[in-house]
């Protein structure tokens, strides 16, 4: 017989297992399914946030950040070093311990919860009597009915046309974070966050990286004077950016990857490589989960259809994060998955997403939240900026570590923050700041009249607020 | 003749110098008057702060801990170091280069604010036609007239009876910043921040440290299960700290220093050191000011008197920072600086004095802001607490840095944040969200509700705030 539960959640990256947790704090009964497996074939929740994007690249880029450290800057500190070397295998190793903890860690959190596991694939099968019948593919297969589903099957690496990932010579997100050997020369397809965050790790393990972007601008994506400093950080540390390119027909070998290109001038160029990273997006993951069999709504460009509250187009049915529109982060689909759960639970979750901050773990880190200037001029909305660089930021110099700047934007005429973008050292938790104020609908004078402990880089986002008055006081 | 002012102010210290740009920004004629000189005569202002404390010390913390990580933690990261030398005069030159910059920053920013800077000590002479005739002695005497007068002349080390300092073999903060060698062993009396922060360096470039404190409890300016989690850390350092001590009469040579003290049992000790550094508080700078000449009040524990705005008994006549009542912290005096040079000028400055953030930087890091445990028993108020392990955070697995957590206190029934004390790594730069959303008296429901970038340290702020309603996510 099936078993019956007020709440199935298919998937259980930080969209699904977060969404779950919360559903059973409420009192629902829950059960969550997953496919993710260890090399071993065990279950490795937290979907690819876990497995092989945020917390394997965060490890990856702070063991790489202290190899930089002590081949380049150790000395000006007085720490002399005879000899370096990279044990790689531990490096990778201790990336793997990482993912491992977060597995667990979320395996020991579905039984805190009292969370029912199922370790396979969901998928639905009909609309029945109780709500929805699903199926279990799996370990062991096992046929539910839920009165709720949320579908949070995340996303996928998009691969070049013709070029599938192999994960040996061509790498997406997943065999960059484990190449066997430091490859002298590595191109990277796409200056997107993941090519950026995982071609920052290779060069400074050693690697002569070359990354090829098809759009004009650089970080398109981000405030274009934020992009502009990056580049230039970028550039000064040897990452070789390459924008309005056009790819050809990408010729892979066992010994190398050939890149045939156009360069923006219009010259016809060739980057041969022993490996390559594609990351040009990801597509949403829809296969396999029935769509068909029950009617669930895609949109044009394949997404579960849903509303601002993450409805689709079948009853009782939800779905979040990367597998529906809007930025593919596991904090917004985390925040989805929290109010999903509410929902179901008869409250109001909300999710505000004009506060959902962006983050880039370079170095120097990236982040912003809210409107850059492009978005705000080509919205004609009058907005005043005030910028303050790390470079007069007493910490940063304590540091050693300079580049970049705070830059705030604001309302012209109620002084209201529409937008905070940051490049600099530990901009991923300046931003908390930024987010908070916004939520708050605060002005730039509320962050100028908030004191800020001294010396810290925090102090740069008070100096920025108080640069959209014109009054720095240490600029 | 006498040079005439609107505002002078008396030390280039943050509370000094801040208020003095702050004043110019609103249209004031602005002197500034300090003695602070570097080695070869010049002037260098930035008082205790840029010269002897903040600064100094983080460039000496940021190069300590990279010797730390090299010789301890590198391995863990497959980086294999074969031999480390400490160049100690490269070290501590690199401090001297940060605090020159700092030094020569605030010289640039008196320039461009046209501010008259005077290179000596000043003093009150008498109140005269036209406001207050200032002495200045230094590189030229002056005479000056001011309407207004800020005195921001901060505060020195206190010194143990019967024992100055030599900056030799007995330290203050200064002398600890450029020991021409690091001491087999170094003794501590005083574990207060500056004692922690200067025992953590030296104790990471080799030194063997021992801490003595003559309270009963270790950092009990701090919450106590703060202070517990860090006595924890530090000892596993190896930072030997001993509480409930009687110091007797130290003896210096030109070759160690002994220090008997009675420990907590009540037996008699010797601890025989090299260096000693004494940090047992500062007191305020308040002689050759001419308080007596003009009758300047000083409350009964030597600072000069004040009133919440700064005002002193004497018309015109304001002070801040270190010399007068409330915590010795460069941004609480630059606050004071800001909010007198406003009231100067007729605007309604304000300093809140509830929501003025502590910082200690040692490893891991403290801050924090509001009440403390302690504090809301003894007042009596209701609350609720909740705390969230860094252990738990994914970002600080994948630094390799998981001691401490964040710990919310809010109102029983309001919700309201009434603190928020944070160990960890990066306290220093998260704690600017806790001050913000005290600022805007948010509830700790607010934090909860705010997205926050995954995977960052600030993550563990919002599950503190959820761990009050007893939900955490992922705890």
């Amino acid at each position: 017989m099936a078993k019956q539960f007020d709440v199935v959640v298919i998937g259980a990256g930080p969209g699904g297992y977060i969404a779950a947790i919360r559903a059973a704090q409420l009192g629902q009964s829950v059960a969550c399914i997953d496919a993710w497996s260890t090399a071993d074939g065990k279950p490795a929740p937290g979907g690819t946030c876990t497995n092989v994007g945020c917390i394997p690249s965060k490890a990856l880029l702070q063991s790489s950040e202290h190899y930089e450290q002590a081949n380049h800057h150790f000395a000006e500190h007085g720490i002399e070093i005879k000899g370096v070397e990279l044990k790689l295998d531990t490096l990778v190793g201790r990336k793997d311990t990482v993912v491992k903890q977060n597995n667990d860690g979320i395996l020991y959190l579905f039984k805190k919860n009292k969370i029912t596991f199922f370790h396979g694939t969901g998928s639905f099968v009909a609309h029945v009597d109780g709500g929805w019948s699903i199926k279990v593919s799996g370990t062991s297969d096992e046929d539910l009915v839920a009165k709720h589903v949320i579908v949070a099957t995340g996303s996928s690496p998009r691969a070049l046309p013709g070029l599938p990932f192999d994960e040996t010579q061509v790498l997406s997100n997943d065999g960059a974070l484990r190449i066997p050997a430091v490859p002298k020369k590595l191109g990277v397809i796409g200056a997107g966050v993941i090519g950026l965050e995982l071609g920052s790790v290779w060069r400074r393990l050693g690697a002569e990286v070359t990354i090829l972007e098809a759009m004009p601008e650089f970080l398109a994506v981000a405030d274009q004077q934020v992009a502009k400093e990056a580049q230039k950080a970028f550039a000064k540390q040897g990452l070789a950016i390459q924008t309005s390119v056009k790819i050809g027909e990408v010729k892979s070998t066992a010994k190398s990857v050939t890149v045939p290109y156009t360069d923006a001038s219009g010259a016809e160029q060739k980057l041969v490589v022993d490996r390559l990273i594609v990351s040009i997006g990801r597509v949403p993951n829809v296969s396999g989960l029935g769509v068909e069999t029950v009617g669930l709504k895609l949109d044009e460009r394949g997404f579960i259809a849903v509303d601002d509250d993450c409805k689709t187009n079948l009853p009782n049915v939800w779905a979040v994060g990367d597998v529906v529109r809007g930025p593919m982060l596991a904090h917004k689909a985390e925040e989805e998955g929290v109010a999903v759960a509410e929902r179901i639970a008869g409250q109001h979750g909300h999710v505000n997403f004009g506060t959902i901050p962006s983050v880039i773990y370079t170095s120097p880190e990236i982040a912003w939240v809210g409107k850059n200037e492009q978005q705000l001029k080509t919205e004609g909305r009058e907005y005043k900026a005030g910028s303050f660089p790390f470079m007069a930021n007493g910490r940063a110099r304590a540091l050693g570590d300079t580049t970049g700047f705070v830059k705030i934007l604001a309302d012209a005429k109620t002084d209201e923050v529409l937008g905070v973008h940051i490049i600099g050292p530990q901009a991923s938790e300046l931003i908390s700041e930024a987010v908070t104020i916004m939520e708050f609908r605060g002005a730039a004078e509320d962050i100028a009249r908030i004191c800020h402990a001294h010396p810290t880089l925090s102090e740069a986002m008070k100096e920025a607020a108080l640069a959209v008055d014109k009054r720095t006081l240490n600029f």
